[in-house]
């Protein structure tokens, strides 16, 4: 995707600190950090949301967050904790339409907040929520 | 693990609402919904931590999460966007110590926001980091 700001990156068109790539991932320190350490791990093929990626690819990302996050942990970058945070469209704060997988070092003293309510459904809303769901799961057919 | 919330569910052994299970994986409604909606997808065979879980239950973990979201987006459940967070350690909010991958239905006018500072750091720095990541990533003989 010629206007795509990690198309460039990947193509080697635009400047980036890389951590680590392989044939189908690639991950690099975010240009945005909201903590020292930030990462994101990002396709190497354009997908600008998770349905247009395969489902492969995407254990990919979280693989490869998953050995990030232990390298951090080894590393002398601050890292008690580690979130993995990802955003599929606009309503969910995506910014950059390219899927990446955040990795975020986290410490007991840093600002790094998910907020948000806390509701309290009974279980009979539960319940029904969950069957609304696996309908949606059968009709398209997944195979897990 | 007897005293695991999680891994009593898995057994049968407390209530839940669940999605979807196979082999390896389940998802449910959550019981701390932020939103209606808000699953967590988590390994079957316990895991306190990342660092406990196998790469590839983690790979599975993030490909549920992807045909959970489809689901949710084609189902009545409103979800203009979805987010995916994962919390490991204490420090990163991590409440229950069973790993759970949250899937997060969103709108445009709920009250769900990642929270944090947005640091300037310079193209040096970034670089520096990288690489401190990298002899950790070479270090763990990591095979991506």
């Amino acid at each position: 995707m010629v206007d795509c700001e990690f198309c460039k990156i990947v193509a080697g068109d635009a400047p980036s600190s890389v951590v680590y790539q392989n044939d189908r991932t690639l991950a690099m320190m975010t240009l945005r950090p909201m903590i020292r350490g930030h990462i994101l791990v990002i396709p190497k093929k354009h997908a600008a949301s998770l349905s247009e990626m395969e489902y492969k690819t995407g254990g990919e990302l979280f693989e490869a967050g998953m050995k990030i996050a232990e390298a951090l942990r080894a590393s002398e970058i601050e890292s008690e904790g580690i979130n993995f945070w990802l955003a599929d469209g606009e309503a969910a704060g995506q910014e950059v339409f390219h899927v990446h997988l955040h990795v975020l070092p986290r410490s007991e003293t840093d600002e790094v907040r998910l907020e948000g309510p806390r509701l309290d459904l009974d279980r009979s809303e539960m319940d029904s929520d969950a069957e609304i769901i696996k309908e949606q799961l059968n009709e398209n057919k997944h195979e897990f």
